[in-house]
């Protein structure tokens, strides 16, 4: 037997090869009307992942199991979001995996937090701070739909008074005003612990990397990653003609108990020197 | 008390303020030499990580616990790697996560391996095909080195005439012609299941697309990643004058079991529609 | 005294602080219509470029100069125009200058007929092949409006069998088929002579790459410019969102007596070595 | 007849296919010593551009007419120069053509004025300010090499108090503290002059921007343009491993009287609306 079955209350992506696509749940007494026409929920029930249903007006649709990164970018959302080429370095850079202690000052919609989630499963925990509580309602929202909500506490304080917890293996920062949190982060975090941070604009950047190193971080490396789509279609390849130029400014240190930090910040990325 | 403690046996990575970095595992008996001179490694065994020890020339150096990139960039390699910016996206796009079961072609010196494997953890299992014996000893101390070889099974074997596992999670492509892999990625793919591949040339680029929409995958995406370090120094930030241009292409599918594909590839990162 | 004066018959910008701009000719007994107001052409005769002018609903507009690139990016167009980032380094990179004469194969609508146009100016020339009447009168429109057309003569001719002129300093391709070009360039080029090529995909370049080498181009060298807008405001600088992510690849090679050539070509941009 | 006769005195760009060249100036009784051999100028005498030349080792050398981007890359140089890229957008976004009057703060070692005056003959002129006299000798000979010396004059004045020219079509900006420089450049200026600066730190571009905004400059828009190297090889075109990321941010403005400016700096490359 090929691919999974779907049921009543399975959650699905619907793809369109126009390049559309809509995250759904089944309930079978109802309908799913897109601009390709309407599919019956009945007629997908039973189906498996990767086959086919047609809409009302013959289009063709795609079956898929939402993964991680559907959900991300089908969040309910009101801020800015933070984007999968950066997600996917943040996790990297910080060492976050199963297990992971993870502190988080800014839930916004809980993109960002979803996934770290998602990645400190099954014995890891994230522990997110939000100042404002018509988003900690959606970032619940979102958590529910992908179901790890188990995995994350989100608490209606301001990080820059403190975390609570001690001896977390990363701290992430993603809040206006970043340099606020440096010293929060310092007595949150383990020895040797990672901090990331998304920054916008060049300025907050500036202003963090300062303090990090005022304040026994080191190893403070700032990059920003772009992410551009490319057409690979045969005989005329080419990469498109738009793109995202800019989300944010990535920012990682660790933890030390060095007293006078001289360094430079260290811009690395991939393929020279990088700790 | 802040910060574990390091033991006889552990692995440390020595961190320098000029940017500089060794992976060591502490053997007490013996010492350390760096060019800013060298390090007993019974004055290590003790302190905490983030703390500071001084080679006998006076030099600074951090004592920090290694994370999963530091491994990955520390590696044993013979081959081009997988860069850590190219790893976040493929774990992203792909939903490899806790418990994911993940076919790779092309071991090479086991980096993406590691990671992978480290991202399955603790119910997932990374099976890895690789035809040159030379480079499975190199993944295998790789991986043995981070102590993620429980998670991994590695072959022996030319994955172009078929993977052993059926309806897996996730295939992952990093060999010379990847095209050859479509269908046995196909076939051992659960229905809706990714595909991600690493493609240095933008010829292989548009082979593989090709051939993924020829044998029912969707979804064909295929991006660039770009990193480019930052200086954010106060008062005078700017990019780094050099910068890694590329890497690889990277390349996203869904399996489907679509009958004629006429979609063209999406080419979308963050921001536009994505899956 | 500040400024010329605007007269009856001048061309002007019309500048709006709001981003948007009007290439108008000034006729004094009519009017011109924006989506910010009317403005009465009476009212800018007499006025300095640099003055304001106000529309009847009160929007200040600011009436300045056209410079080239004003007539570039405002051109009459039915084909993918070329970019200023890449006209910029075409004449650069040719040595187009006072006094040069230049081949172009494909006007299509005259842009960067018209830049080369203007900087051979006094005593240099442009020959332009364009194989659809159509295209001509476009560009013959476009250079007529910025007063460049005695610097240029159109052929309604395929460059592919041949052109007309000997012993040329430059010889620019901009078609869809540039390898069928080659010959006809080495023909037409002086020893030494600069040959530039606008390439919108990376098939394109490879085949042109090819076809140089065979036939004694040295210095093949090919770079791909990207123009990205930054957004430079007080404490929170950084880039922009979005950007334009290709326009086309450019090629530069040297015609030379050279009759085997093993080099690669070189992919040189500022800062290595370059010829 | 084919290509130009080199002479003794004619100046040639020895070029080889392994990526190195020389500019070099033809003296017929001495010879010149390259890591690929030595070549007697007495056997490049009478050949024409284009032809090869072989070293005392068998290497063959091609003889090149030296553009003057040839030149400029090739300058006498202890400052950071500005680059080919960097200069062709300069020219076209500041209207710079046959007859210009530009004014120029910080000759530097003159790589810039030497395009510029290139591009303004044969009735323009260029007015360069510097305050170290070491660099104007610099700059005095990279001019006279390229035989550019008549459409230049360099002063050794400190233009932030002043530029002795006015009613100029443009104004370039390269020095340490560009904002000093906004008032004696609106002093100079025609009504609609153009304005370009030279900006390596995002600093320096948000100082400047902030400045100019306050002094009547509109249109004032920042960009950075990035040069990326392309491999064009048969079956196997990538871009470039390495590349240069970053040289300058260049900031454009033209000059107006206006009395407030409320407007955004504009951030536009090609393709969106650029006045």
């Amino acid at each position: 037997m090929l691919g999974r079955i779907i049921e009543n209350g399975s959650t699905v992506l619907l793809y369109s090869l126009k390049g559309k696509s809509w995250l759904i749940k089944v309930d079978s007494k109802n309908e799913f009307h897109t601009h390709f026409g309407a599919v019956k929920f009945s007629e997908i029930v039973g189906k498996r992942y990767g086959d086919i249903v047609k809409t009302n007006s013959g289009q063709e649709l795609i079956l898929l199991e939402p993964l991680l990164v559907d959900y991300l970018m089908k969040s309910e959302r009101r801020t800015q979001i933070v984007y999968p080429k950066d997600i996917g370095l943040i996790i990297l850079e910080t060492g976050i995996g199963p297990g992971s202690i993870v502190v988080e000052a800014g839930t916004g919609s809980g993109v960002l937090t979803t996934a770290v989630a998602n990645f400190v499963r099954p014995s890891g925990k994230v522990y997110s701070y939000e100042i404002r509580p018509e988003f900690i309602e959606i970032a619940k929202r979102n958590l529910k739909r992908v179901g790890l909500e188990d995995y994350v506490i989100i608490k209606n304080k301001d990080a820059s008074h403190g975390f609570d917890e001690k001896e977390v293996d990363v701290v992430l920062i993603d809040v206006g005003a970043p340099w606020t949190l440096v010293k929060p982060a310092f007595d949150a975090l383990k020895g040797g612990g990672a901090l990331a941070a998304i920054l916008p604009t060049i300025n907050q950047a500036e202003k963090l990397a300062v303090e990090l190193k005022k304040n026994g971080f080191v190893n403070v490396n700032t990059v920003e990653l772009l992410c551009r789509p490319i057409e690979a279609r045969e005989g005329m390849s080419r990469p498109s003609t738009r793109m995202i130029a800019h989300t944010a400014y990535l920012m990682f240190a660790r933890k030390s108990f060095l007293k006078v930090n001289t360094s430079y910040n260290e811009n690395s990325c991939d393929g020279s020197e990088k700790v």
